[in-house]
Parts: C-alpha cells; structure tokens; sequence
C-alpha cells in the first residue's frame, strides 16, 4: 500500500468525467441537424466540471443517420455514436483519456492515452 | 369506456415529452454560461420527436447562480430550474402543456393549459 | 377550446409516467440475473409518483441475453427491452397505457389502450 | 510522460464506475421504502461492470424522510444522499475509491481511499 499522488488522482478525474458524461447524455433524442449544437454543450457541460483542461466530443453522423428511425427521423444518442477526448490536469500531472467505440469488442471503449508528469 | 380519440393521443403525447425531457437532462451539469446553449439543444431534443409543434425552453438563470458551488463554479440542472412551455398537434387538436416550478408545494409542477380541437 | 376535464389529466398523467421511466432508467447496466430485481425497482419508482394505480414492468430476457456483451458479460437497458403496463387514476377516470416495443416500426411505441369514466 | 500501468487503469476504471453511476441513478423518484431495494439494483449494476471487486450502496434514510414532498410523499435521489464504497480490482492492484457527502463543501466528493499493489 502507497500513498496516493496527483497522477492516480489525474487518472481517477478523468474516469469520473468519462462516466458521467456517457450516463448523462446517453439516451438523448437527436437526428443529424442536433450533432454539433449536441456536441458543444456535452463539451461544455465536461468542461465545467473541475480539472477539466480541454474536451473534444464528436457524434457519428454516419451512425446517426443510420440509425434514424425511418418513420419518426431521429434516434437516440448512443455510446458507439460518441467519440470523446478528455485531458484532466491534476497539479503538476496531465490526463490524457478517451472514449472511442471498439468495433471488435463493440464495446464503447474508455482508455487512458498518455500522462504527462511535469 | 370510451373510444381513444385525437385530444386523449395530443395530450398523452404531450405528457410523455415533458416526462422524457425531465430525466433526460435534469442532473446535467451546468454554470450560468451554458444556460442559453443547453436551452436551445434540449428544444432541439424534443423538437425532433413525434408531434411537437413548438417548444419553449427557459433555465432560472438566477436559481443557477445560487446553486452554483462556490468552491466548484457550477450546479447540476434541477427540475425546478425549468421552465417549459410545450405544444403538441395530433391531428386536429393542439395541446398546450406546462412545466414550471411551483414554489408553495416546492414542486416542479406539469400541467395542462389549454386544448384546441380544430 | 374547451374545458380540461379528468378524462385529460388522467392520460397525461399516464404520458408523463411513461416519458419519465424510459429516460431514467435506459442506459442502466444490467445482465440477466438482474431483470427481476430491477423490474421491481422500476415499478415501486413509479408507483411512488402521483395518480399511479398500478404498473407491471418486464424486461425482454431473450434480448438482454443477446445483447449482452460476450467479453464483458452484461449489457445496458433499451427501451426495447421494456414492457410497462401501466394504470393512472384521476379522481373518476383510469387511463391504461403501455409500451412495448413494435417490431416493424422498430420503436419502443407508447399507446393508450382503454379509457374508463366512472 | 511515462508508460501506463496497473495502478492507472485500476484508478481510471474506478472514476468510470463512480461518474456512471452517479449520472445513471441520481433522479430517480425513491421513497423511504424503497432504499433497500434500489440500493442493491445499484451494487448489482455496478457489479456486473467489469474489474468491480466489490460495491456498498448506501441511500441517507434521514435526507429521503426530510426531501420527500409533502404533498406527493416522494422524492428524487440526489447525490449527497448516496455513500458509495468500491473497490476495483485490476490484475494485481486494487483501487478502494469512495463517494460521499462533503458537509462544509456541499458536494458529493468522490475520493481514492487506498490503493493495494500485490
């Protein structure tokens, strides 16, 4: 057992903000025309949050008119759908993480990329 | 019993928008910046569903700034921080329905304001 | 324009119920073991809110099972998975409602079944 | 920058599992009656997340006794009447992570606890 330091508590934030993010908006109605105006307040809304330091959230417009049920013309947001890139900092440690849908897994896959220690 | 008619279908369908708006996105995170951009995309998000003639979205931008965290500068979206005003059209009959934050029962409150049958 | 009576309430009530548990609870991680007790769950949260007489809940097993992931065991709730049953009464009217999924719409679709005035 | 290891991803996936839970469950219409029974829905659906080791739920009687509505005998689950204690388990290291109320902040903090290497 060892004292917990400013990368586990970068790394855990960053989980945190991944989590929420995919349980908050998951299950939102949209159709193609919502994707960027969707996109920029999930960004926000992360962004808010504290030691966030930069979000970059994509939908796939692909998936999403795909998806568009053809009656009604619109779908739910779905975590596959979801491409996110989230940098926490934590003090002197930065985060790098993402969410991106494994197609082999097809599984929406949360990873951490990289962490800096400056 | 009665046979189901275009006013039972406006209304039901009104109700269900209101429902589905409210647990959709009440948890959300949110500091006063986002107001009129989370406004706009949860209008959108009915907006693209069944029925939906007009939708008027309003956050209590005041309720915000109160709820705000002073250490963390932002507050998770509450029911009644909400103000809706919603018009839903089957057929021939408009329903205009409500939500808003009634402060003597300390209730977000739905209700039905008016039915037009054309 | 005219009068909104029992008979409306009573079915945006019943909307309003069902709105309300699809957004809450799709996205729920779940695997089979799990559909009883979550099934339950669901019903005394609903049954809690105001008007409700009754409510009966099923989760489609055969789906969960096929949807659930095979590297990871489990798999989240879709509304298409989702049987509710559900009763409002309104002082003198219950309105039956309930939503199943329509396989060739391929939409979790929401409809009034019966209307009784007493 | 330095290569990823067991501690990272043991943290990480603690944060995922905390901020899902957190934004999947908060909302929910609950009585007092009915903490024993959501509490547990919400440990068997963590627990059914990959790396979940184990999961305590507990839901503050006295704050549902003091939020439920007056008039409608119900409340919403919030985050400050949730305690979490997890712990995830990723190859050789397990993560003891926590969500709880913070008074003086006024803020359901989430925290790493312990961190075991074997």
């Amino acid at each position: 057992m060892t004292e917990i330091n400013n990368r586990d508590r970068a790394v855990f934030e960053a989980g945190i903000k991944l989590g929420a993010l995919y349980h908050q908006f998951v299950g939102t109605p949209i159709n193609v025309d919502m994707i960027d105006g969707l996109s920029r307040v999930i960004e926000e809304s992360i962004g808010v949050q504290p030691f966030v330091r930069s979000i970059g959230v994509t939908i796939d417009r692909e998936m999403v008119e795909k998806k568009q049920n053809p009656g009604f013309g619109y779908c739910e947001l779905e975590g596959r759908m979801l491409h996110i890139s989230l940098q926490v900092l934590y003090k002197n440690v930065i985060a790098h993480v993402e969410m991106c849908y494994h197609e082999e897994k097809e599984y929406p896959l949360m990873s951490i990329k990289k962490i800096e220690e400056m």
